[in-house]
């Protein structure tokens, strides 16, 4: 009667007395990945192995307790654990990086526009007040001369002052990085878009690409997000208001990131909450198809949505 | 006899019953300004003419109490208003954006930074732990492919998930567009060296740019900062630990934002407070010279103070 061992660094034999009498080593994390064919062999050298029993297991491992092991399991155990984590990355993280980096780019170009508000009011300060829109004012910054703005908003007098062109130039560099920084912010939202529609479609077609990625970063992954009740995914994003709302009894909160959607958006007053519930179901529901790889569904369900809150 | 009454509508004479006989009208805020040329040319017509007497100045002020002035004065009153915003826009204003931005320059180039590494860490790792220096490390990624990296740092395996194409180049995007915002900076550092240059040379010699531009920052503008004491210009940047000191007897701050200066960088420890009143001191000096638009003494003083603290 004969044991069979294996662990990190190799399939091990043992006579009945625990002394070693065959080895087949692992001389790396993929040798250790196919440890069913390493104890196959031995299996059929040794017609009669057996696993180590349970009350000859302390025994076992004392053998490696030497320390010409040491080392090795060491190595082995860091190597191991290096393509554990190489191979846990998936779309989840990246998903979840390229939403996260969105978010910041928007922080980031809203308070550069701030700062570019601020610097050209002293050169042109109409359009400051006048243009509310962000993008629109870093465009025509941009594209016209401070005459051409002031014509076209119908200022006769302005409050700027004449500055020098090398002046005016270093805000317009300003400028110019906003706008790349919408740029970029543009493009991942398309990339995005590109490995969302392949990664988890149902929920991209039905949520959209960014309250999609915000759902998969807040569940931290789409086997999270899949194992979700519906009424967790209807409030993602609002536990500050949830949790105001069980401790001083406040109102409930009816939606959390999916406030966005156009569906709550367009729906009438008094049927938001109730079209949210209807919503978060069916994104349940997506997550659960692209979770197990199911079919695309959710053209359907977005049909069925929209004539009821229509 | 007489009287001339002059306000931002025309310069208007008056007989002695307060009736108008005379007007020279101003069409726009220039005319305003030019006012005494106007007075001049009455006097000139009227020989007998004498300002308004205080004790019928409530009297010739109702004349203007009449409907038909409103809108006039409400539009010359505005438009001086315009001018002089517009001729209140100096180099402190351009300077104090300039380091304005460039302070959120760095603090946003810093948080992308942190995002590209944790981003940049699912495809490799190691460099994230390994090279410190942001700037160096935006530098690798961009230039570097990943074995080509690994090899550089040593490292035989890597943690670093091998993803594709698609994915690692929109990590170089942002990692492109973090670059540009250094480049910027720098450009920025340029620009305001060269408008300090001319606006305030001793300050800039003495304090450097950056240092320099924080004081103008902290002080407003560069009027303010002449007129402040040398011990205020010390500790500027260090309020929250001033005020500890003054109310709850923590020790007194040595110096604020003049920390960053290589004289206090490179004095002794038990001399670093020493140092910094020294170079209060100086500056103090060199924002008055650059103010009163004095002397360029700013390199004497600094050789004088490098001497003293060696």
């Amino acid at each position: 009667m004969n044991y069979l061992f294996t662990n990190i660094i190799g399939s091990f034999v043992f006579d009945e007395t625990l002394k070693q009498i065959d080895v087949i080593p692992f001389r790396s994390a993929e040798d250790y990945r196919q440890k069913a064919s390493a104890e196959a062999k031995l299996s059929l050298k040794y017609p009669h192995l057996r696993p180590v029993p349970k009350d000859k297991e302390a025994q076992a491992l004392a053998f490696f307790h030497d320390q010409k092991y040491f080392s090795e399991f060491h190595h082995k155990n860091l190597s191991v654990t290096k393509q554990a984590i190489k191979a846990s990355v998936n779309e989840d993280q990246l998903i979840i990086q390229t939403i996260v980096n969105m978010t910041e780019l928007d922080k980031i170009s809203n308070s550069l526009v701030k700062r570019l508000r601020e610097w050209y009011a002293l050169y042109c300060p109409e359009p400051t007040e006048l243009i509310e829109s962000h993008e629109q004012f870093v465009q025509l910054v941009l594209e016209e001369s401070k005459e051409k703005i002031l014509s076209q908003l119908n200022i006769t007098e302005t409050m700027g002052a004449d500055l020098d062109k090398k002046h005016v130039e270093e805000m317009l560099r300003l400028a110019g990085e906003v706008k790349n920084l919408y740029a970029l912010r543009a493009q991942y939202e398309q990339y995005l878009t590109a490995v969302m529609q392949e990664y988890c479609p149902n929920i991209m077609e039905l949520a959209g690409v960014t309250i999609g990625a915000r759902l998969l970063e807040l569940a931290r992954s789409l086997k999270h997000l899949a194992l979700l009740p519906a009424s967790t995914i209807q409030l993602f994003g609002a536990e500050k208001a949830l949790f105001r709302h069980i401790t001083t009894g406040a109102r409930s909160p009816k939606y959390g990131v999916i406030i966005g959607h156009p569906l709550i958006q367009k729906a009438k007053r008094d049927e938001k909450g109730k079209a949210a519930r209807c919503l978060a179901d069916k994104l349940s529901l997506c997550a659960r198809l692209d979770y197990f790889k199911g079919e695309f569904k959710a053209p359907q369900y977005k049909k069925e949505l929209e004539e009821k809150f229509r």
